[in-house]
């Protein structure tokens, strides 16, 4: 479960980065046994706008300590009283800036707002004896999903009126929205995204929507910009054709890096290293080094293939290989800055139609490590 | 997508095998344009008890008509009336037995009876204007799932009574069954499985469920039973202790592959195949054609991990590898019945302490193969 743990992480330590720059601070709600764990999590991704506070035991509890944090004056206190709040669900990580900015708008306007869905299956009551009393029209109701914006003096006043039950079982702050401020909430048509991650086949997806979204592009790095026959392109061109729907650039390192240093601020999660022109890992090992200074993989395992050519038939792979074994002892060492370094030795025939395959099955294997980002094969020198 | 369908496939084809052996006739409503696809499927994995209906435009229109197909005396039909009726939908295939079971027996007794789940998110009602009109309290509520059961008569009775509007806009049975033959449903609680693979998320989570499911067992085949100090039984006792949930066994194929048979007809999805004792091949060879024999990998693939040893200090990895080489071939030729196929090159140095920790990555490596199935990267020779 680490893995799958970790990636989750990520995603929602995403929330806490710069990208939604108009949210100004973030208050979570910890229980004190995890007060730590958060704490460690905010220093190890450095969040700025994060704020804790100590979860209650039901929901409306915790939510009501976030709401009290950002009301009062405290003295040392970075935070102040917004004028719309919005609340949100750690096991929904997957929301987009979109839907956040449509409720915040709807709350302006109406006082509060909340994403809903579609129901996924119909809605029944039971009676008392365990058996059916009636089944609710699918059609007239909606799943109330987060997240939900209110104007903080609406929502901050329905907590301060709301009772003791309301408190303990209740589980919509839109319904307290109603029957304390008489707010009729606008409810805005949210995505697939907003889905809760609650059982362990949520984690399961979870991960998977993690890997497809860290997977949409693969940067080829070459130690030669100039030569468009550079075997690299060749490469390039052909896991264009294969992999569909993935933006597959390429860069030279020997440009002073400028343009890789963008592609790496702008989070390419996945790298194919072509080492041609230079000796065994020199390419690579520069790269690896670029990688590790910058802060990239601290959300999620960035993938880098270190690509080799030989002519099988002249020279047998088994010669190479000899020298290419390092590439175990320089994947453990990446490994602990989280970045997956795999080998691959690509045949390199002089017939054409032969070099094509070859480059077809390299392509296939390099597509292969990047959807599945396996950390028990790192080392490993495959063979195209 | 192909792969993940094909998980699919396997898994609700695993419903129409011998499996849950009380049920007789599987009656399944399939759209026109599907109708000859679901007829390879059926001949594919040759399902005796499936009939097939061609469904309607709604879902109890397909309903319906799968009962009247059990209803109606028809020359030439093997189906008979029954006294009970499950119905269920397969985009849930993760049904268990056991609540099969329940569903009928509670039918049997109240007339009707389907399965529930909590509520996972809060159900509200929208006002014709987009607004909040109230929400429902979660804990009255339950979210009404598949399978249901009823006698036979209740539910084609309720079917024939109910009106054009009910099968056109209904979407709740036990809500036609109270309705239109006041049978009042039990309602059962069920597994959090029962899930409804509905987004492109919950094809990530099935796939990773079954391959879950399937990487529960892993059997160590060796070539001599009798050597205690087979080094296959040190890999098998490692990958014991790295592998907690996993049930490692190991068998002898020179043993008339009795036990190994039976293995295989339990349905075991993984094999790591030590080749000592005899030539490179020889015994990988021999498990891969009584895999191939069998008909096991007709639901999902089977992996074989082709396990090899030598001292690197005495002979170099490479000159090994040039014989192993040919597994290329091999996994090309398997890979065409849905078999899986790895080599792992393992070092065996005298010292005990290295061995094991060469054992150790090994097993990583047959753990990582065993959890991905990842058929971009068979015929790899793996060095642990």
């Amino acid at each position: 479960m680490a893995v799958r743990e970790s990636f989750l992480e990520g995603a929602i330590s995403e929330l806490g980065t710069d990208e939604v720059y108009w949210i100004k601070d973030i208050v979570v709600a910890v229980t004190g046994e995890n007060m730590e764990v958060m704490k460690s999590i905010i220093q190890k991704y450095q969040h700025k706008r994060i704020s804790l506070v100590e979860a209650g035991v039901t929901r409306h509890r915790s939510i009501f300590s976030g709401l009290k944090a950002l009301a009062e004056d405290q003295l040392n206190s970075k935070l102040s009283k917004p004028e719309v709040v919005i609340i949100h669900d750690a096991v929904r990580p997957f929301v987009e800036e979109d839907v956040l900015l449509k409720v915040v708008t709807a709350a302006k306007e109406h006082g509060a707002a909340g994403a809903i869905r579609p129901l996924v299956s119909t809605v029944i009551s039971p009676s008392a004896d365990g058996c059916l009393d009636h089944s609710l029209e699918r059609a007239r109701h909606r799943a109330s999903e987060m997240p939900q914006a209110f104007l903080f003096d609406v929502i901050y006043e329905a907590y301060q009126q709301c009772t003791d039950y309301d408190l303990e079982f209740g589980t919509e702050c839109l319904q307290l929205a109603l029957k304390y401020c008489r707010t009729k909430a606008k409810l805005v048509e949210g995505s697939p995204d907003l889905w809760k991650v609650t059982y362990k086949r949520d984690l399961y997806a979870a991960e998977s929507i993690i890997k497809e979204i860290i997977s949409q592009e693969i940067c080829v790095v070459m130690d030669s910009k100039e030569d468009n026959k550079h075997v690299g392109h060749l490469l390039e061109e052909v896991l264009k054709s294969e992999l569909n729907h993935v933006k597959v650039t390429s860069e030279a390192l020997c440009l002073a890096g400028r343009h890789l240093q963008q592609i790496i601020l702008d989070q390419c999660y996945n790298f194919v290293c072509v080492n041609v022109m230079t000796s065994d890992f020199q390419e690579t090992q520069k790269l690896l080094s670029m990688l590790e200074e910058s802060n990239l993989s601290i959300l999620y395992p960035v993938v880098v293939v270190s690509v080799h050519f030989l002519d099988f038939k002249l020279v047998p792979p088994s010669q190479k290989m000899e020298n290419l074994m390092q590439i175990k002892e320089f994947s453990k060492k990446v490994k602990e800055r989280n970045i997956l370094l795999y080998g691959l030795l690509i045949s390199y025939p002089q017939d054409e139609q032969k070099l094509q395959e070859s480059l077809r099955q390299g392509a296939i294997i390099i597509a292969s490590l990047v959807k599945e980002r396996n950390s028990g094969l790192i080392g490993q020198l495959l063979i195209a």
